[in-house]
């Protein structure tokens, strides 16, 4: 007799996985690590940015008021008394049609409120002469008219990008605080399996699920201990899943999930007392992916497909450990394009494609049922086909998730 | 008397950059290390995947020809004769009518050709009856059906991503080839510039192109060498600039490209006897970004503006760095959306402007100057408008450089 499982709809069945993600503690790192780290706390603006107001350009502070009727047949003439680098300050006051001598980024001395670049001078000695009048601030970078002292200028919960270590930076956060990574384990079950250094037997194929999903967790930022390959046996596969679970906030286990003789996961939550959030999804392929709860504690449960493996992590791990670290954009990246293929057949459950996305197409990246590998390594997205009655048609705008597209393009833009 | 500079296109500049990319070594690295290296020799199939017919299924393997004129109303009745999970072999052959028990993933026993779900039968003691006839080969996984033994599946120069892991795990490659990674240094200049624990001083700031330069190598998973910051003295510049360029393969000053009374780097390339592959480029920020190749090694002068920095780095180091790895997709990934506000300051310059891309639309990020810093941070693309005399309206569709869409989003597809 099998088992009659109720699909969830993919929609829900993230929102449940969202629901149940706790938070994790914070802790504070250098900044050299923290690339790529979730902000765990409000990046405030301990200084304004510029923090003074500053030359744009390398050329001569002045009074604006002294280039008043300049003019190409009336050239106003200003003598040069100091001169600043970037990160000197003039200790001399502006008088009427004096000027310093600045450099790209210094402090604009007392009395200027202009620049005048280079290029519009023309200079004899310690003199310069101007064609043309400047308004007041005229090529002059104002203190504070990028940040403003003590504002927030990235909100707790955003990954940490260069642009955001180049703030941490400017607000010396030597040891920014950031949520802490949880801790993953993989679990691949399955007699099937071998190591990667195994030669072939009959029957019998290379694990391939645990190093990509570790793979995939890295692309997270993320470390994973692996647990090695249970064998299908109930009451010994019991024992691994508790001790991996008890030691991790996340277990992820790969096979073992479906209605076959040796998968023994229903069973093992059962004896965990584990919540089941759902055990089977509406989707193509991964319909038995299977999500549970155990003392707060995260039991993923993924097809041994490794397209269904992979598609079912980005879908529900990938966001649960973001949501667990606070993150503001805990779902995959999404864009839509046109299919640049037909996809006739017709299915009731919503269907995750492997593709390759260019820009403004996207297309399948080659063979396609749910144990396919070749394809999870071709593509850089998904294609998302709602599940329906009908097939699809080149041309038509689906949605795409982007998942490799970082990678690069092989062209430059048009 | 300032230096007349001719302004190269960007898309000119890029090329020129590509064009003096050379080729780095190669090494095998174990394989839970390999993401993200470039794979540096064709992945080669050692076998066929799948390795043998199988079941994709949990049911029963039968001959197809014994379920021929099977109905409701004329069920074909089989006797379960072995047992076989995945891994295992069943050592018995078919006869008529007979079946063996098959988990998912599980080898074809001799003389089977078609496998019945479960859902298809209803099942008593050791027999089984069906109600439909079973096409031959139907529900089997044919040996190479995704890949055959031999060929090749991913070419050299390709990212090696979480689908290229299961792959090489698939094939055995414990260690596989990838392509050496560059050295890298980075040295600031700019007697302005305080490190990131110093208090601020008048006139000084804190450097942040720096780790942020550290972060975007990060990004690209290169790391590299810091060289500290070299005050603005031509003499000591050129001393710290020579050594460090003979201990790299690249490398990134910022700051001193500009006309400057300080910026000692066009008379540095000229004493290291380097060739200038230009010294303007007609971008907004970052027209001075300044690329120079000595002894084959590249010399890239970013300005010291973090957005100029920034934007220098992804357009120029970025190509160059993946070129010299033999990537065969060394661009910035890019896309096209639709501009969602007015830009109508017109610009002979090509400008790239620090942008949110939400998958559709594209929106500038905020301060937009080439010394802001705040919206490096909060943005996650470069939008591109090309030079030329008029403005940009919402609505128009635009180039858009993906830097940054990675991190996710923050909600579900609608």
């Amino acid at each position: 007799m099998v088992e009659k499982r109720t699909p969830m709809q993919v929609k829900d069945a993230v929102a449940a996985v969202l629901q149940h993600a706790g938070s994790l503690a914070s802790e504070k790192v250098p900044l050299e690590d923290s690339y790529g780290r979730i902000l765990a706390e409000p990046l405030t603006a301990t200084s304004a940015v510029p923090p003074f107001d500053r030359s744009p350009y390398d050329g001569y502070a002045i009074r604006s008021a002294d280039s008043a009727g300049a003019s190409g047949t009336s050239r106003v003439t200003f003598r040069v008394i100091d001169h600043i680098g970037a990160g000197e300050v003039s200790h001399k006051r502006l008088n009427a049609f004096e000027a310093i001598r600045i450099m790209t980024g210094a402090q604009l001395p007392e009395g200027a409120d202009a620049v005048v670049m280079f290029e519009q001078t023309v200079e004899e000695g310690d003199t310069f002469t101007l064609r043309k009048p400047f308004e007041k601030l005229e090529n002059v970078s104002l203190q504070g008219e990028d940040v403003a002292k003590d504002e927030v200028v990235i909100e707790s919960g955003n990954v940490i990008n260069p642009g955001t270590i180049a703030l941490l930076a400017t607000f010396g956060y030597s040891q920014p605080t950031v949520a802490k990574l949880p801790t993953v384990g993989i679990l691949s079950t399955g007699t099937e399996l071998l190591g990667v250094e195994d030669a072939l037997e009959p029957g019998k194929i290379r694990n391939s699920n645990g190093p990509m999903i570790m793979a995939q967790l890295k692309r997270m930022g993320i470390a994973c201990k692996m647990y090695g390959m249970s064998i299908d046996n109930l009451e010994e596969s019991y024992q691994a899943v508790k001790k991996a679970a008890q030691e991790t906030d996340c277990l992820i286990t790969t096979g073992g999930v479906s209605v076959g003789d040796f998968d023994f996961l229903p069973a093992i939550y059962e004896r965990l007392g584990a919540k089941v959030l759902f055990n089977k999804v509406a989707m193509r392929p991964g319909s038995v992916t299977t999500v549970a709860v155990a003392d707060g504690r995260f039991l993923f449960g993924l097809s041994g497909n490794p397209s269904a493996c992979f598609t079912g992590f980005e879908l529900f791990v990938r966001p649960a450990l973001l949501q667990m670290m606070g993150a503001q954009k805990p779902f995959v990246p999404h864009t839509t394009a046109l299919l640049a293929e037909d996809f006739e057949k017709a299915n009731p459950f919503t269907r995750f494609i492997r593709a390759v996305y260019d820009g403004e197409e996207v297309r399948p990246a080659g063979f396609n049922k749910s144990n396919a590998v070749s394809s999870i390594a071709r593509g850089n997205a998904l294609i998302v086909l709602p599940g329906g009655s009908r097939g699809f048609q080149k041309g038509d705008r689906v949605d795409v998730l982007l998942l490799g597209v970082e990678e690069g393009a092989a062209k430059w833009m048009n």
